[in-house]
C-alpha cells in the first residue's frame, strides 16, 4: 500500500534546510557565510542571507551550493559592514525549484522589514494559505514558509513578540524558525522540537542560533544551550531574552538527524552523533552477528556506525569502498543506466581489501535500495565471497511531515517489500535492520515522558496530528499501521 | 526653486516601461520576445516574460536587455509550447534594481494564478499601499504595479473582470496595465490615457495589445485601433471584449512620447511620431530662424526634427554628428571626466561636414544640458564658425508623475536657468526652444475637450490631481507656476 | 560560374578587423579600449588588448563584443598601469572562432615577448605556411596572422627592426600590422595600402597608430599622418621613426572602405568618407534619375549616400525606415524565415511616410540580395507605390583577397544574375548601379599611378598577383573577365 | 638551507596532472570526462579533452574543475560523436594560470594535427628551450610539455613513431606523455616510471590508458598491464604495439604516489594503495609506539595509515575529526588568520569522541606543518588531554623534480628545523616520522635493481641527474646531505 502525498515527486530522503542567525557581530555576514558552509549537507539547492546594514535588512540569493552564490561575485561584498544576519541553505523539492523560493525571504513594508529563515515543513500549509488568499493575501513563493510572515502581519496583537507569539500558535509541524527585523533577531521551535536547534556565544558575548553545533565551533562559537520546543528567544541590543508561545510542549526529535541527517561532530540535546551512531552499530551487532572476515562501510555516512559494529563484533574496520572527493556537480540524467554511473563515479570498491573476504556491508539506512544493490555488486565485483548488509536504522516504511522529504511510500522499498524481498532485490546474502527499541537505546535520549524521538518511519506512531496529510494516510489508518498522537 | 520628490534620485529622462501581451497564439513567448525587442528603446534594465503553458503561467525574468535574458541560455526555451503570453522591459530607477521589481510580476494561489505587466506610474501609491500594509498585505517587491494585484485580490466583487474594475478605479496616475491569468488577457488604460497603448490583430485573428505600433510591425499583426482612456479589454478564447471600467475621461496622452520617447515608425492616435517629429522642427524653423549654412540633427533621436528644420528653411540637412552603432555596454562611472568621455564614445563629429559651417544643431529636448554643451564644443573643436542650437520641444520646467523617471526639478536646467544662462552653459551662439502651442499644433491631436496632450513639464497645467505627490509641489503651487485640473 | 575558394563558407560582407595601438601614456590599456571601441564596427566576435606592465606583456582578450571581453569582469583592471598597448576587435570566419585565434596573438620566449595585431589577408599564407611547418613550426593558431611572427622570429637579421623589414618582405597581400615588444611599437603597411592605417599624436605628444582616425577623435588624439605603403614605422622611447620595408609600392587603398566599412567621420587618406559617400550619392542620381516623390536611405550605413543623392534631384531625403537601436545579439538562427524576421527586428518601413509614395531606395552595395528583397517588400506593404532601388557602388561581381571576408562568388548576386534579374528577384520597380569610374570620381583619390583605389569587386582588375589564390580564379582569367596586375 | 628554484613560488604539495586516453569507442569524449573524474585528485585548477571526430581533433579545455568545464555549457557536446580521445587535469602552478597552459595542447599543422597530454616535469625543459627558440621555435605556453611537441615536429624521421620515439629521448625528467593525432594514440613513460601509468581494456576491446586504475574502474575497463619505464604503447585501429623508446630503464616510482597522492582504490605495480598505507601505518606503529587511549587519522587521506596504525597497536580507531563534504570552494585569502579559518571549515574535532582522551594523531606527510598546528590546537579544544602526532612518511626535506609542485625547501619544515623544533611548533606532546626503509618496506615493491621508488624527498637520493636545476642544489651536494645518480 503506497502512497503519494499531495502529488509531489519526490528524490530521496534530503533534510530541506540548514539555518544560522547572528545578532550584533561585525560582519554578520561573514560569519552566517562561514556558519552556513558547516550546515552545506543540510541543502545544496540554494543559500540566501539577509543581513542588517546601517539599520535595513538586505537580502542576497541564489541558486546553487553556498559557495555558487557568494564564494564568487559580489554577493557577499554587497552585505559588508552588516551587523545582524540570518541565512539559509535549502534543499528545494522538484517543481519548486524557482529563486522566488530560496531563503531567507525577505518581506518590504513602508515602515518595516522582517526576512524569515525557516527549517521544517507545516502540516496545516494548505489550510492556513486557503484561508488567507482568501483574506486577500498574495504568496510570492510556493513555500509554506512565507504563511508565517502573513500571520504576524495580520496579527492583531501590539508588540512584535506578541504578533510572532499569535503567528506561531497558529501553524502546525516542524519548525525552527529564525526571523531578522531591523530591531531584534527571534528563535523559535516547535512544541516538539523535532529539528534540532541551539545557542551559542561568541568571544565578545553575541549571541548565534543555528541548526548544529558544527556550526558553532566553525565561527568560534561556544555551545550555550539547545533551544527548548516551544520557546520564542529573541535577541537584540538588549541581549537574549527566552520565553515561551506554548506550554504545551513534548519533546520528539526526529530521529534521523541522529540516524543520517546532522553532523558527526554536532551534539544535540547532548548526545554526541557520531556516538549515537557508534552505539546504533554496537547495537546492530548485537542484534544481527554474522559469521564474517571484515566489516565495510558505506562513506561518509556510515563510517561511524560501521566502527561501533566492528568494535562490538571484533572484526576488522577495513576501507573496502572508497568515496570521490568531487562529487559536487556531475551532469548525470536520472535514466536507470546512468544511475548506476553517478554511483560509481562516487564510491569505488577496493579490491586488495575485499577479494576473497566475507564482508558486512554496514549502512545506515535503505531508501529505495538502489544504491545498495549497485555496492553490493561492485563489492562482489571485486571479489567478495559474501556480501552480508546490516542497517544502522529500522525498515523505513512510512513518510515524514516534519521537515524531511519524503512525503511518499511509493519508493521506499521497506514499505512496499518483505525482508526476504529486499534481500534478493538488493543480491545480498543476508539483510538486517536495527530495531526500533535498539534504536532509542542506543540514541539514549529517554525523558520522563518517552523516548524523547520521533520514530514514526519506522513504527508508524506519529507524535502529533498531521492536519492537512490526514486523507491521504487513512489508508494506512484503517489499516492498523498508522496511528496519530493528540497534539499535547 | 527646486524640488526633489520623494526622495528619489533621477538619472535622466527615461521612460519606465514597454509591454506587450497576445492571446491564442502558438510560441506565445516567442512572439513577445520579438514584440519586446521593438520596445527595447523603453527600458533596458531588465525584461520578463510570463506565458501559459498547459493553462498554467511561467515567469522567466531578469536584469539587463532582453537579449541578456532571453537571447542565451534556457530562459526562452523555458517557455516555450506558451499559447499566450505578456511580456515587460523595464527602466530600474536606482535604488529599486533588485530582480524582485522586474515585470511582469506573478502572483500564485492555491486556485489561479495573475500575471502583471504595467507601463506607468501611481500617483495614489503611497496613501494605498501604507492601507494595504496596515490591512495585512505583504509587498515582495518595491515596485507600485504591486498594489494593483493585492487590490483585485481583495476586491469583494464576484467575477475577476468586476474585481480587476473594482481595482482600476482605485488607483491614480498614468497606466497601461496587462494581466494574464489562465483563463485571459487584460487591458486597461487610465482615463486620461497618458500612455500609448494599442491593439493588432495577426493573421489567424488573434489579439495583441502593446505599448506601441512598431511592437505590431514586427511580429506581422495589423494594427486595430488605440487603447481608449478608461477601457478595460478582455481576451480570452472567445475573442476581445470592449469594456469601460469608468466614463470619466479626457484623453491627455504624454507629449514626450510624441517628443522623445516613441519610436518614429509608430502611431499614436492616428499620428505618426517621425511625422509629427517633422512638423515639429518645421515649426521650430518658422518660430526661430536663424542665418546659417548647414542643419545637424543630434543622432538618432533628433534627426526627424532636423529634417524637418532643414527642409522648412531649405538649408542642407548634414551628418555633423555620427553615433557609434555599439554603446550598449561601457564601463563607465559616473565622474564629470567620464561622462564626457561617454559622450565621446557615442558621438563624434565630422569635421569635413562642418568644418568652416555656420551650424543649426537640432536636439529634441534638453534636461540636464551637459550632452548638449558636449556636443557644441565637439562641433566647435571640429570646425563650426557658429553653433545654433535649435530645441524641437518647449523648456522643461516641471516634474512628471505619470510614468517618466524626473520627479524632480533639481537637475532641470531650465527649471533653474534663463534662456541666456543656459545659452551661456552650453556655449552656443544662439538656442531656442519649440513654443508650447507650437508643439500642441505640430502633432496635431486637438480633440473637443482640448490638445489631447499633456504639456505640465512645460506650462504647469497638471491634468489631474497627483495625489501623494501634492505636498512636494505645493511651493510650485503657491508660486503661481504650477495648478491641476479636478480628475474628469 | 562562380567559385568558392579555400572551402571557406562565408557568411557576408564582413571586415577582418581594427587594430590600435600606443607607446608610452598612462594605462595605455584603458586609451586602447576606447580606441578599439570607436572600430567596433570592423569586428565583432572578438577582441584583445596586449598590455606592456613594469616591461613584461601581458594578454587578455575573449570571444563576442569588446563590452562583453573588457566591459565586465576583470579583464581590463588585469591590464591596470599599462603604458603601452596593441589592441584588436576581430571578426571571426566560420570554423575558426576559437579564442586561439582572438588577436593580439602574444609569443612568450625565454628571453623575450612580441604581440602581434594584424588587419589583412595575406595572399601567400598557405605556401608559406606549409614551408614553415616543413621547417618544424608549430602554429597554435589557424590565422593566417601567426606567420608573420614565426617569420620574424626565424630571421637571421641582427636586430628586431632588420628581422620584421626581412620578414614583411616575405609577405604578400593585404596587411596593417602592429608588433609590440617590451622595447618598441612597430606598425607596417603593405605595399599597395590595402587597408586604412593611420598615426595621432595625444596631447602629451605620445603616438597612437589605428586603422580609422574615428579611434584618434575618442582618445583625443589629433591626426599626424596616414601610414604609407609600404613603411614600417617604429615608435619608442626615443619617439618615432618611418622607415621603408620596400620602395616598390603603388597605392590601391580597398574601395569598400569608402563605401560600406569605415565610419562616416573617418578620413583615410585625406577623403572624408561621409563627405565621399555623399558624392557617389550625387554621381549616382546623376548616372541613374529617376522620376520619384521621395528618397529613402537604408539605415545608418546609407545615409550619406541617400542624403547626396536627395540633395543632388531635390527630392525630400525622407525617414521611411527605422533601424531598432537594439540589435547587438539576437538568437535567430538562419532559415529562411528567420532570416526575414531578422531584417524586420532590425529594420521597420515608416507608413505614414511611404505610403503612396513613388520611393527611391537607395543602399550602399548588394551582396546576396536577399536583404534588399525584404527591405522592397516592407516599403511596399507600408504603401509605395513604386520602389527604385538604387546602389552607392558598381555590382559586386568578384571576389577580396585583401581582408575582407568574402572570397568566394557563389552567393554573390552580381556574379550570377544579370541586372533584370536581379531587378525581378528583389522586386524592385528598377533597380541601377553606380559606374566604376563614378566611384572612383566621387571618391577622388586619383595618384599618378591611377585611382589610388582597388577597385577589383566590380572590375575584375585585381592590382597585384594572388598568389595562393590563383588556381581557384583561373577559370575568371581564362574568360576574361579577371585580370592581375604585377607587383609594382 | 633553503632553496628556491627557478624563481617559482609554491603552494603546497601537488601533483600536477592526472591523463586519460582511449581509442576506438563510441563517446570517447564522455568516456575521457568520467576516467578524468576519477582522476580529478590529482589536479583541480584547469581540465581539458581532445576529441577525435569525424578524423579531425577539436580541443574543449578551461580553468577550474572538470565539472566546471564540461559539467555545463556544451564543452563536452562539442565533442559529441567522438571516437578517440585524450584529456587532462591540471594543478597550475601560480604565476602560469592561463588557459593556454591547459592541456590537451593541440597543435594545428597544415596537414595533419596533434594533441599532447603530459603528467611529469621534464628536467632539461630550459635548456631544450632555449635552443628550440634559437631556432626559430615559438611556443604559446610556458608549460614545459609543449617541447615535445616541437622535438616531434622537428625530428627528421621518418614515421610519426619514429619521430616521437627521437623526441624522447631528447627530454628528461619525470614524463607519462599520451599523444593524439587523427591516425593513432601514443603513450609514453619515462625510463625511471616516475609516475604511475596503466593500461585497460574495455568490454568491446578497445585500449584505455590511463594515471591510475581508478579511472580504469569509473569507466568499465579491466585492467591489463602498468605501462613499464622506457616504453612506447601505439594504439590505432589495427589494436595495440608495445616498443621501447630506451632500453636503459630502472623503475623508481615517486614514492609519494604511494604516500600521499594516488587513491587508496588504485593499484601501482601491483601495489593496493589503501593496503600500502595500512602498512605503513602498521611499520609506523611498530617504530614509534606511545602510551594513548585512541587513535585519530587526518580525514580523508590519513584514514588508511591511522587504520593500519590502530589495528597494529590494538588501540581503538577513531572518527576524532570531521570532515566537511563541501569544500571545493571557498573565497580565503591566504592570511594567517584566514588559513586557521580554511582549516577550521575543512575539519572539525569531535568532543565527544577526544575529551579526555590521549589521543594518537595520525597522518600520512608534514609539508609546512601549519596545517598540523591547527588540527593539534583543535583536539586540545576539544579536550584531548596528549595529543601525539605519528606521520605515515619520513621527514620531507628535499624538493622534488620529477612532477611534483615542491621546488623549493623554503617552507618546507623539515629541511628547517630539528625534530625537536617540530614537535613544540605543532604542540604536539610527541612526534615521530616512518623510518625510509620502514616506508620501502611497506610499499614492498622491491626490483632487483633496488627498491623500485624514488625516496629523494626524504634522503636526497635522487636516481637520476637533474640537469637545469642542479645549478640550484649544488649547495647541497657540497653539503653532501643530497647526490645523484647517472642516467641509467
Amino acid at each position: 500500500m503506497a502512497i503519494k502525498v499531495m502529488g509531489q515527486d519526490t528524490k530521496g530522503l534530503n533534510e530541506e534546510c540548514g539555518i544560522f542567525g547572528v545578532w550584533g557581530v561585525n560582519e554578520a555576514a561573514d560569519m552566517t557565510y562561514y556558519g552556513l558552509h558547516a550546515l552545506q549537507h543540510r541543502g545544496q539547492e540554494g543559500a540566501g542571507i539577509v543581513g542588517r546594514q546601517n539599520g535595513k535588512l538586505r537580502q542576497e540569493r541564489g541558486l546553487g551550493l553556498l559557495a555558487d552564490v557568494f564564494g564568487r561575485g559580489t554577493a557577499l561584498q554587497n552585505l559588508a559592514g552588516s551587523d545582524a544576519a540570518v541565512g539559509h541553505v535549502r534543499y528545494a523539492t522538484s517543481g519548486s525549484n524557482g529563486i522566488e523560493n530560496i531563503q531567507p525571504l525577505l518581506a518590504h513594508f513602508s515602515d518595516s522589514q522582517i526576512a524569515l529563515a525557516h527549517n521544517g515543513n507545516l502540516t496545516n500549509q494548505f489550510t492556513l494559505r486557503k484561508q488567507l488568499e482568501t483574506d486577500g493575501a498574495i504568496f510570492q513563493s510556493s513555500s509554506d514558509s512565507e504563511i508565517l510572515l502573513h500571520l504576524i502581519r495580520r496579527s492583531p496583537a501590539e508588540t512584535m513578540g506578541a504578533k510572532i507569539k499569535d503567528a506561531l500558535n497558529q501553524v502546525h509541524g516542524g519548525f525552527a524558525f529564525l526571523l531578522l527585523t531591523p530591531d531584534a533577531l527571534y528563535a523559535a521551535l516547535d512544541p516538539h522540537g523535532f529539528r534540532p536547534f541551539v545557542i551559542g556565544q561568541v568571544d565578545g558575548g553575541q549571541y548565534v542560533v543555528t541548526s548544529e553545533t558544527a556550526a558553532l565551533n566553525v565561527v568560534g562559537a561556544k555551545f550555550v544551550r539547545d533551544v527548548q520546543p516551544g520557546e520564542l528567544v529573541t535577541i537584540d541590543d538588549a541581549g537574549m531574552h527566552i520565553d515561551h508561545f506554548t506550554e504545551n510542549t513534548a519533546l520528539q526529535i526526529d530521529s534521523m538527524e541522529y540516524i543520517y541527517f546532522a553532523r558527526p561532530d554536532s551534539d544535540i540535546y547532548g548526545v554526541n552523533v557520531h556516538t549515537a551512531r557508534k552505539r546504533m552499530g554496537a547495537t546492530l551487532a548485537a542484534e544481527h552477528a554474522v559469521d564474517a572476515d571484515i566489516v565495510v562501510g558505506v562513506p561518509n555516512s556510515s563510517l561511524s556506525v560501521a566502527s561501533g559494529y566492528a568494535e562490538a563484533t571484533g572484526l576488522p574496520n577495513e576501507m573496502g569502498l572508497v568515496k570521490n572527493q568531487y562529487i559536487a556537480r556531475t551532469f548525470i540524467e536520472p535514466t536507470q543506466d546512468r544511475r548506476e554511473r553517478a554511483v560509481r563515479m562516487k564510491l569505488s570498491s577496493v579490491r586488495g581489501v575485499v577479494a576473497g573476504k566475507r564482508v558486512v556491508l554496514v549502512d545506515d539506512s535503505i531508501v529505495r535500495g538502489t544504491t545498495s544493490m549497485y555496492i553490493v555488486r561492485m563489492l562482489r565485483e571485486a571479489g567478495a565471497s559474501e556480501v552480508h548488509v546490516r542497517i544502522g536504522s529500522p525498515r523505513f516504511r512510512f513518510p515524514s511531515f516534519y521537515g524531511i522529504d519524503m512525503q511518499t511510500t511509493e519508493e521506499l522499498m521497506a514499505a512496499n517489500h518483505s525482508l526476504a524481498e529486499m534481500t534478493a532485490m538488493i543480491g545480498a546474502d543476508s539483510l538486517e535492520f536495527l530495531s526500533v527499541d535498539g534504536l532509542v537505546d542506543a540514541i539514549g535520549l529517554k525523558t520522563e515522558q518517552g523516548t524523547g524521538l520521533t520514530t514514526a518511519y519506522f513504527d508508524g506512531h506519529y507524535p502529533s496530528p498531521i492536519y492537512d496529510y490526514a486523507p491521504a494516510m487513512q489508508p494506512f489508518v484503517d489499516a492498523g499501521v498508522v496511528d496519530f498522537m493528540e497534539e499535547p
